[in-house]
């Protein structure tokens, strides 16, 4: 599928970072829209396609809370500028630790990337368990861009099992169940993320998923061997 | 062994939770001890022996912060008075969450069980790769408690690796690398206690030992079917 591509007016105040394009599809009639595979679940379920958005396109806020920790959440594009952009924008990458400055760094992702990676997150939603079902348009869309798409197939993309939809409205002190995951945690692009339970994505940490089953594999070698004693 | 078991005075507001006892061997000379096995760990690693002494008898701090997050860090014998008498005390339990009260409520310890734990993790530490070695009365009184000590063989509680002393000097981002474990979480005694990696107790998370074997063992047996679709 080709998209309109053609550019949305901003205000923002990183607008030359990136320009923000239409994504309906090439020829398309009426109004121009950036996230136009949001458009129903926005209606239906806002948080959730809120939490898309926020996850696609920004950095990951901040858990260690101290001065120099930098922004909280950050557009992931505005993170492929340098260091004197930056300072254009007020963001003082210098002042900042050299690992917190890593972390930001390695969430840096282009525009496309992150658009793409919102519409395959919305893809994986509705084939979620219990997920509302897409108007014609939409799953139209994505499986223009995914390929074909088929319900209840969403799984965590770290322990493999089927996610139920429902699990967005559950939180434990404040932390969603279902969190947006990275097979490997440097590269964020459609292929790369998907969604997975809070307990999976804490337990795989800064590891890539091949490292992570290395990982637990021999921690269970381990432990045969020393119970086989 | 036997312990000395002599109250010590203390001015502590806790006081009346629990008596505060020597802790050297029945019929010893001298000034009576709470902590006499740390003596030697306080003097050449001071760190690593208030670590010690924290984790064995305070309840972990609170990682969520908020106003209802409750104490920070409490005395575990502490958190066996009923609400009536942590009232007394100008802590209200009521004003708590339910989940916070829950998770300071299972971190509660008789303050016997605590002095036992400490001991336990000071025995661990001097049988790290790297670590200082004991004074022979020291050894001698941890060995009487929990057996034969041998430099080298303290393991990761839950990825059963070997480790090094070292990483307790070695911390990210202000957490140290080393951590104290339970096996079962909701059990504070020195058969259940032991130290692990930060990255190993964060996966364990709120399972129990067993509990995190058999979920890691799942989530292979899930790719490895997956893998030979």
């Amino acid at each position: 599928m080709e998209f309109c591509n053609k550019i949305i007016p901003t205000k923002s105040r990183f607008a030359d970072a990136a320009d923000l394009k239409c994504h309906l599809p090439k020829g398309h009639t009426g109004t121009c829209e950036e996230f136009p595979f949001l458009k129903h679940l926005s209606k239906v379920d806002k948080k959730v396609a809120e939490k898309i958005k926020r996850d696609a396109t920004m950095t990951t806020g901040a858990a260690w809370k101290s001065k120099k920790a930098g922004p909280n959440r950050i557009l992931r594009w505005v993170m492929l500028l340098d260091d004197k952009q930056l300072m254009a924008h007020g963001i003082n990458m210098a002042a900042l630790k050299p690992d917190v400055v890593a972390k930001l760094r390695e969430k840096a992702a282009d525009y496309d990337s992150c658009i793409l990676v919102a519409a395959k997150l919305t893809g994986l939603v509705y084939q979620m368990e219990n997920a509302p079902t897409p108007p014609p348009e939409i799953k139209r869309c994505l499986e223009a861009l995914f390929g074909d798409m088929a319900p209840n197939t969403t799984r965590c993309v770290i322990c493999r099992s089927p996610l139920d939809y429902r699990l967005f409205a559950k939180a434990v002190r404040g932390k969603a169940a279902i969190e947006t995951c990275h097979k490997n945690p440097r590269i964020h692009n459609p292929e790369n993320v998907g969604f997975g339970h809070r307990e999976c994505n804490i337990a795989q940490g800064a590891k890539t998923l091949d490292e992570f089953y290395q990982w637990i594999a021999e921690i269970l070698a381990r432990v045969e061997a020393e119970n086989s004693l």
